[in-house]
């Protein structure tokens, strides 16, 4: 068709190389659970093997694709081996990454409904269906005045959400004359680190972040939330935004939400609920009372991302009030002007996060939903739970182990009753030796491990392994004389 | 390998599916420019062909790609047809596609050095490639106290840096104390829409954004900015961030950076610098005259997801000063603590960005400069620039259209005579008829068109078509009596 000089690729290329790249990523399936789970580099060994400049001509991409396995293998953390037990997931599976390849192949940019109306709508419809499949409160679905959208993560979540709360206190004058310096925001000493980051970027200050101290499960009390809350207007500050979590990253902790709904509803308070990793559970029924009095909540977001075999990034993020988020974030330059938005009829979705570009995420999601069906989906996410509770199990029936936490869901928090040296010895021989991978927290001020089960492909012989393998380093390190490792 | 009951694609399915993803893919480009380039559909169109649940069964993946065919794809705008010139483009690349299904593949998420060594030394690596494939100061390479990061999206590159602006100007205490209604930020009346979303966001308040006036090639002017300044000092007010653009949205205006940046300086202001679309032009020397007075700056963006063949999402955001921005950023939960985060000799990425998550974008950048070498990059950005030139020549040497701005680089600017109706009826009807895609602008109070010329497989026949369809338009509008349309 073209007689212009070209150094683009091809169709018939791009056909040869993505059935290479495609059989090369079924074989990383294949075998990823042979390799070791936490890269063995140290620190500049990669960009040891990479050439200092870029290169002048171009190079076939057989040589690209080579220096994947020479180079880059090597310094990658597996976390799509059956084996990898830490922080929390970040699964995938074949339909997502085949959604994320046909997002890639389209490469269309969202940020207005007309700038493709199929990456809105299905983005908005399946959000729908999930209100659904999660048994989510119906106030999050778009026929209301609330609704769903797509962040990149549960961090842009909250910083939307605390952003729409921010204006809501401030009668929406805070975009305009700036940061009110009575506002205070509402977390537990257990919440994840990105409120923190998010109250400073929209400046209510650090100093106006109260972490509210948990009960003995790690749950967020009420009653010391109300006193703060009290002592704060007393103070003459202005409550403005909480935060409680279904699932908190040490130790998957529940904490109320009816009761901190309640004392939000009564205060005028933003109540975001981050059920971020955990959220996945409410697809089956039997773990949705952890959502009871997720109806009080403005917002909940969940990350599709973690548990939900949906390759990063894909974060869902509810709102009650989408006018207050869109409120918050709008900007409508000339240039960015056009009759469907005018129209009022559609969602442009740049109002509804920081960012203006985004990409179709919602494919990969669709096509994760259809391929697994419901039933599928519960299926994998009970089966995991069942392997953590087993392992919960052993942990509890073991002398030499005891747990750290309640285990509600799939993350088991536990440590060897040796002391904290003994468990951060533990760690670091476990995952040195490449077998499995599991990180650690702090929980009453002890050193705790956690065992996260949510990776795609882990089944009951990597969870017996990884047993087997913990008792017997637990066991080296005991008959071992104490040393610097 | 496995007995348990399994709803996963096997590897073997992958293969088959993603083989066929693959073709469609291929496929998809080599037809993509005999379809309508913005989407024809109606809103509400596209829902209307969902099912309104999930289905509880999961489908065969044959039914998942027919409905990408039969409901998707007549809602796509299609960014990659090579008869988009709306916007800034959002061009990809066979290379870039693959970099991103093997990302997905992986599927590591690379928030800490130690979560993917390579994720991280690849991305520090191909951003110190770029500051030498583009000219850019050495200050911004990482064996300097500079260094390069990839964000999501240019938006997220300038809250970054306005945040570590922000606090380097409150000595870091609005992170602890909140916001300081003091603080002033400096843009130009043509300066994009998210550094007002940003100023909104980190708490200084519209109120304190100051839009200083351009001149007539719709450049910053430096007199009237170093005024301001002056005026808001005097009113006690603190100058804290100033942005100017390589190449501004609305017409590739290039803002006087020496200028700037000398009053930047004096000021102690953080001069950070748009090249959001433009910056891909300093891969050729012949174009880097536009950077001069970039050894000012404290941070610098440019997106090659917009210009250079790489998917989105991929912004390139360089500081002086990575101190600056990761004391910013920086969260350090016990959860996250590691032995290669606390040796000090390694980049943990979170802390340069908003989100603590990141997926392997480097994958797509590397491939890209290794499948087009320098030498190609530059050929093909010569080559839209070119383009673009001599469709200017066009607009200029007709007596019925006139330039309505400068056009630098790949962005034109022009009018009809026949004023703002004729303009909005011709944009409408040219956008309607799907043989190409272009947007507006207003300049001076009118309506303008802008035709930039940077989709990967724009030739000079679709350049050459576009005119006719642009002038043949012209005239029947002319000809007919004025109507609605």
């Amino acid at each position: 068709m073209s007689h212009e000089t070209s150094y683009h690729m091809s169709p018939e290329e791009f056909r040869r190389w993505g059935h290479a790249m495609v059989d090369w990523i079924a074989g990383y399936q294949q075998r990823v659970e042979t390799l070791p789970v936490l890269s063995q580099v140290k620190p500049g060994d990669i960009r040891a093997s990479l050439p200092a400049a870029a290169p002048e001509r171009g190079e076939p991409f057989s040589d690209i694709l080579a220096d994947v396995d020479r180079i880059i293998l090597p310094g990658i953390t597996h976390w799509q081996s059956p084996n990898f037990y830490a922080f929390f997931p970040s699964n995938t599976s074949g339909p997502s990454i085949l959604g994320e390849m046909l997002s890639a192949g389209l490469g269309v940019q969202g940020m207005l409904w007309a700038t493709s109306p199929a990456c809105t709508e299905l983005e908005t419809h399946v959000l729908d269906w999930l209100v659904d499949l999660l048994g989510l409160p119906a106030k999050f679905k778009s026929n209301t005045a609330g609704g769903g959208v797509i962040q990149d993560a549960a961090s842009s979540a909250v910083l939307a959400t605390l952003l729409a709360a921010r204006e809501r206190a401030t009668n929406f004058q805070s975009n305009e004359r700036g940061a009110d310096g009575r506002l205070v925001a509402y977390v537990s000493t257990q919440t994840h680190s990105s409120v923190e980051k998010a109250v400073k970027i929209v400046g209510l200050g650090r100093q106006n972040l109260r972490q509210i101290e948990v009960d003995e499960h790690f749950a967020l009390r009420p009653d010391a939330l109300a006193r703060q809350i009290e002592a704060d207007r007393r103070a003459g500050l202005t409550p403005c935004f909480a935060v409680a979590t279904i699932g908190t990253t040490s130790s998957n902790a529940l904490d109320p939400l009816p009761e901190i709904g309640r004392i939000c509803r009564e205060n005028k308070i933003w109540f975001h609920v981050d059920g971020a990793m955990a959220g996945t559970a409410g697809l089956c029924p039997e773990f949705r009372h952890m959502q009871n009095g997720l109806e009080l909540a403005d917002s909940y977001a969940f990350n599709p991302h973690k548990w939900m075999f949906t390759n990063f990034d894909c974060d869902c993020c509810y709102v009650a009030d989408r006018a207050a988020l869109i409120k918050t974030l709008s900007i409508l330059p000339e240039y960015l002007r056009n009759q469907a938005t005018e129209s009022g009829a559609v969602i442009d979705y740049r109002d509804w996060h920081v960012q203006l570009g985004r990409r179709f995420r919602a494919l990969k999601l669709w096509f994760v939903i259809r391929h697994y069906g419901a039933e599928g989906l519960r299926h994998h996410i009970r089966r995991h739970v069942q392997l953590a509770q087993e392992f919960a199990g052993w942990i509890a029936a073991d002398a030499q182990f005891e747990l750290a936490a309640p285990a509600p869901l799939n993350l088991v928090c536990f440590r060897h009753r040796g002391g904290d040296d003994v468990n951060r010895q533990l760690l670091e021989r476990l995952n040195r030796s490449g077998a499995l991978y599991l990180t650690h927290t702090l929980l009453g001020g002890r050193y705790t491990l956690r065992f996260c089960v949510g990776q795609t492909h882990t089944e009951a012989r990597h969870v017996a392994q990884a047993w087997h393998r913990i008792c017997a380093t637990a066991a080296e390190i005991s008959t071992a004389p104490a040393k610097a490792t």
